[in-house]
């Protein structure tokens, strides 16, 4: 379909769900046991929200997570049975990391943040590593993008492996924030945008992503809601997996022709936790 | 949840979707040259006519599919796709069977028939056989049964690997003719049962699966409707796989307690093909 060999890290089979699990399990697993004693607190729409709480449990550690009123109802079931406290905001007239930030202050709990933390971020890129370490040489790979933490420990990954594999972010269009800030160089915002993929909500690139992103991806690119929906039903009819919109950012890249490439490419799967609502919409349109 | 550990066989992974290249290609590719130049005809009520549509392509045979104007749309689309001739037929009036005699005679095809033939039946064994290939050690092996190919085969293999592993075929409680036909050892037959689980709405097991069953497989059991839809969603949601209902008959007993097991339980996922509709409706349920 696509002249290439195709070959995807399925991160929908990840624990959670997602790769998230990577970020939070190595970001939390180091911390002092001073701030293991207190707890952890994040702020997040959903993949990273479930992530931290399971790793509380693992490490029985103390979690409150900050989740927007309209997150996925799979993920806000499946991170307060992990056992978390869930505290709720309006994404349309508050600040999560303000609220985060509050709440930080009076408990005293260590902020792990969904992406903007090194320790995050080379969690992350471990999926990537494993697909290089497979599949021995890949041309290329596509990353979805959020907030970058995905995007920027895959491209350390791959850099650091074969240098001559290309790492391309892919965005919805609608909410192209870090495809602007990677052509422009300077930081762009986007609000709220109507994506269908919920994990690239994220307001933008963060402090440390941002210049990750700049030195190590070689492109960028955007894809239509529709390319996202067709990406969903392809992934859900031909190959048999359950796939989150957000996690097909990178097949909707490939079967759209938003990137034409040929050889040996890589396609993280970010993650599986789309809810029935979602997915009842996709497969009737 | 279910106290064991649990090995799932993804044949939804296989090509066209479920196990049934297995045993096509294995009798298919076997025919004499004279044979294979006249073509091949079979009744189908869906994933054994992809697997005879695409086995023709792949070795350049004519496929003529004998199939019910009531099979899910996604089977016969693709079946098309693999280049076969399809012929419907209503299964409230006709006998798919004497259809398929009369083409077979008229155009001297050969017949392929869904389950009962030896070589269909040791073809599709070898799913058993990689699933005890990778594992080992299996305790129970559970095997959904339409027309028994699958199960009598799978018991085959498990019984020639170590003959202490128990095999248990797996029945939806309103198609359960192999079940009463087990253990009465007098075959029973339904007619055109009501079950979402379409991969076995055949009639009885067959002449040669029959007697196979009775030999080999240790035990039999039935689940209910709802349990089958329950189990779809919990290999949906948890463990982010497409699985079509027939496919789910193993998961559907052990996770609602038809049968109650300890130790390594290997299950045969046996395909992958459900329709938007149908799996829409599994989503609302």
């Amino acid at each position: 379909m696509v002249n290439a060999n195709v070959f995807l890290k399925c991160e929908n089979f990840q624990r959670v769900g997602a790769f998230k699990f990577r970020g939070a399990f190595n970001a939390i697993s180091q911390l002092p046991s001073e701030e293991k004693s207190k707890g952890v607190i994040t702020f997040s729409s959903g993949n990273h929200a479930q992530a931290v709480a399971l790793v509380g449990k693992i490490l029985g550690i103390k979690t409150i997570i900050v989740m927007p009123n309209n997150a996925p109802k799979i993920k806000r079931s499946a991170t307060e049975g992990y056992g978390a406290e869930i505290i709720e905001y309006d994404p349309a007239e508050q600040q999560r990391e303000e609220i985060a930030k509050r709440i930080r202050k009076e408990k005293g709990y260590t902020l792990i943040p969904p992406f903007d933390h090194e320790d995050i971020i080379a969690g992350q890129g471990t999926a990537a590593l494993e697909l290089l370490e497979e599949t021995k040489h890949l041309d290329y790979l596509l990353v979805p993008c959020g907030g970058g933490g995905l995007l920027s420990g895959s491209a350390i990954a791959v850099k650091g492996f074969n240098s001559k594999c290309k790492v391309i972010g892919i965005e919805p269009e609608v909410a192209d924030d870090a495809v602007k800030s990677f052509r422009t160089k300077v930081l762009h915002r986007v609000k709220n945008p109507p994506t269908i993929a919920d994990g690239t909500r994220t307001t933008s690139l963060g402090k440390i992503t941002f210049p990750l992103v700049l030195k190590y991806v070689d492109d960028m690119q955007t894809v239509t809601e529709q390319s996202i929906i067709d990406a969903v039903k392809f992934l859900f009819f031909r190959m048999k997996l359950v796939v989150e919109p957000s996690g097909a950012l990178g097949m909707a890249a490939l079967l759209s022709g938003a990137v034409k490439l040929n050889g040996r490419i890589g396609v993280i799967i970010s993650g599986g936790n789309v809810d029935a609502e979602t997915m009842m919409m996709i497969l009737s349109a």
